[in-house]
């Protein structure tokens, strides 16, 4: 339940998509790890908020507690940690697994891809930040997914705003994660879990929506860093400071058209401490409605200063940002599309078949294209000792190969094939 | 245990040798299809003899009943037969899990990649058998792994050589799994076995043994369809015109130098029922040592034509044909030679980076990479606001980029670039 078979065709539009966001990030001069799918039980607990109740543990077979990844995040860190490396740029495509209800419809699966991209390391701030959201402008761009809008926020600015609003700090990240439903449901039902749920006074939620509700651009940044109250609180306006730089740098990248500074954004998961953002498409409804409606989170990620640290037995910390490419939703809009425009993807590259058009040439076929393979040039053959001539000029038109390479008993004579273009009928000997 | 994380060097030769297995199964046709890591426990149990006992399972968190897929073969059946798919050619690289005793150094992990090619349908016999011993041929001499051998036997011929020796047919399975141990362990030790543990008879073991030390060529297959008993038995006489046949077609195809027609290979699995093979590869003794010995199994497979009948529902069977690819040792292997010839292998590819001799200058920095990306060039930055230049050329030759695109305040002003190379030193303004 929830996971799926890829046939030949999906195979070959997930090969087309997961190498566009891997060009990217090799473009961005990032490069390749791979961990393992399993993961030690205690890696993994305590890191996803109430994502944790997801994870798939394997049973005790004897040995250690084992469970699958949930995200390519936690084992990134956990290997920074276990090597010792406090500097690195890297990008990691695997499938990950999460115990959630499925629904497929909308590319929501418990086993799927990932596609992360991070770097880990001290530097001068905002700037790695900023290579992050670049890089998810650029893959929504090049895939022609259709608009777009990357939603930014802080955790320190979410932190404040809950400060000021009367939260207290051990309730911020429990806050955190029911705010993250605000992109689904209205503000009344998540004012209505704060308060009912999570145990937060009235006047409380009332106040952070009158935050949260609120999104722009530059000109919200420098309102809020003159908002009187949050500019006196120290985590908030160290967040405004942040996300005013990154503005400044991604104005220098051309980008800051699609960003939205958004205080509703949250993100579930409990280790980010820094920028968070996240990238929607926008679809356009056919009448009378003004504003865009979002298709769903295609995108997303953010700083996580603390991570690291928690997998290094001094503490040690490592600063780190990132961001997760989500292929599988991408990847349902891409194949809606090719059914809709009745293009049939070739799900193999053979250029030649190698065929014969009388019986008891067997020996000439495996010959000629093992002559071929050695080459280097794809080639088939249908599995027949005596396959009629029909059936596998037909098996070329199914199949697309541009080409079939006939060796008959005239040819064999004369030491010749007979090159035929499939499509235009033309034969040449040679 | 028994799993590893890829660093980028590691990951950048991994890619390398994938990409090398998968262009010859690309050259053979066929297409890919990827399946999920998890499998129904049910799918797994009862096809993998006494490995069954190795299958991760997941724990009962509710639903269905899981584990981790053991190899890629089973999982294409159950594909084939959820699907009602009576013909394919397909291949898959993925990852998968034993809860095996590690040996890492031998390449032996509890979680690695199978590179699958097999065929799928009912056609002439032998033609895709044939196929699937040239692909072998083919990648490990592409690879240039040194001289190597590809063992060939037949499910028949051994259960033939059973039968007349006097092992009862509900024996034949465990004998196998018996046997196969001989490429490991002297003849003794597995006649031993066999008297002992699996309960044959002294005089049956004696008999076995005089078969299954044979081995060669096409005369040994002659000699064999002579053999009074032997060729008394149906099963042993079909499997050795089976040989026979697979023979002529390998000698077409030119590599009958390095097949072995040897009686002793069993293979493990229950699902084999026809041809089985496995490739090996020769390591010459240095001194005083005639025969050259063998390192271990690099690529196996064979026919199983019973397996996807177990999955559907009528039982209709659907005739295979495959081979898997042991990359980890392939792997182990390179690496160990890379390590030797002291090459450094590059692990991104970045062309160029692009660098400020002076400071206050990020800005600039960052308009010139964006451009860079937007034309598709791999470009990288420090994530410094005034990184020294020495330090920028540095980070070139330590990862080796070649280029550098230097903008300075005169290269500002005159509106160019300054490109250096980093080997020669050498610069051009443009």
């Amino acid at each position: 339940q929830g996971t799926r078979d890829h046939p030949p065709a999906q195979a070959a539009l997930r090969e087309r998509l997961l190498s566009a966001v891997v060009s990217c990030f090799k473009r961005h001069g990032a490069a390749a790890i791979d961990t393992p799918a399993l993961e030690l039980r205690e890696t993994l607990i305590g890191k996803y908020g109430e994502g944790t109740k997801l994870i798939y543990e394997l049973q005790d077979q004897g040995g250690e507690l084992l469970a699958l990844r949930y995200d390519l995040t936690v084992p990134f860190a956990r290997y920074l940690a276990m090597n010792k490396i406090t500097n690195m740029k890297r990008y990691h495509v695997a499938k990950v697994y999460r115990r959630d209800n499925p629904a497929t419809t909308r590319g929501r699966y418990r086993e799927f891809y990932q596609c992360d991209f991070d770097i880990a390391g001290q530097f001068d701030p905002m700037i790695p930040d900023a290579e992050c959201l670049k890089i998810v402008h650029e893959i929504l761009s090049d895939l022609q997914l259709g608009d777009f809008v990357i939603k930014v926020n802080h955790r320190q600015i979410l932190n404040g705003v809950f400060a000021i609003c009367g939260v207290p700090e051990s309730k911020f990240i429990t806050a955190c994660s029911t705010l993250d439903k605000l992109d689904k449901v209205p503000w009344e039902e998540v004012r209505s879990e704060m308060v009912g749920e999570k145990g937060l006074s009235p006047e409380a939620a009332d106040r952070i929506g009158e935050y949260v509700q609120l999104h722009g651009g530059l000109e919200l940044i420098e309102r809020l860093l003159q908002d009187p109250k949050l500019s006196q609180n120290k985590l908030a306006k160290e967040g405004l400071g942040d996300v005013k730089l990154l503005f400044e740098y991604l104005t220098l990248f051309g980008i800051t058209g699609k960003i939205s500074f958004d205080l509703s954004l949250a993100r579930g998961l409990d280790y980010y401490t820094g920028v968070i953002f996240e990238a929607v498409l926008l679809q356009q409804e056919k009448e009378h409605v003004e504003e865009p409606v979002s298709v769903g989170s295609v995108a997303g990620g953010g700083r996580y200063d603390g991570l690291v640290g928690m997998f290094d037995p001094k503490g040690r910390k490592v600063p780190c940002v990132g961001v997760s490419i989500g292929i599988e939703r991408i990847f349902s809009i891409l194949e809606q599309r090719l059914e809709a425009s009745g293009e049939k993807l070739r799900t193999t590259e053979t250029q030649v078949l190698v065929a014969t058009p009388q019986k008891h040439l067997l020996a000439a076929r495996l010959k000629l294209i093992s002559e071929l393979w050695g080459a280097g040039i794809k080639a088939e053959m249908l599995y027949k000792k005596d396959p009629k001539l029909l059936k596998q000029l037909q098996y070329c038109e199914n199949t697309g190969i541009p080409l079939a390479a006939i060796v008959g008993e005239q040819e064999l004579a004369d030491g010749v094939v007979k090159l035929r273009d499939i499509a235009t009928r033309e034969e040449v000997r040679m």
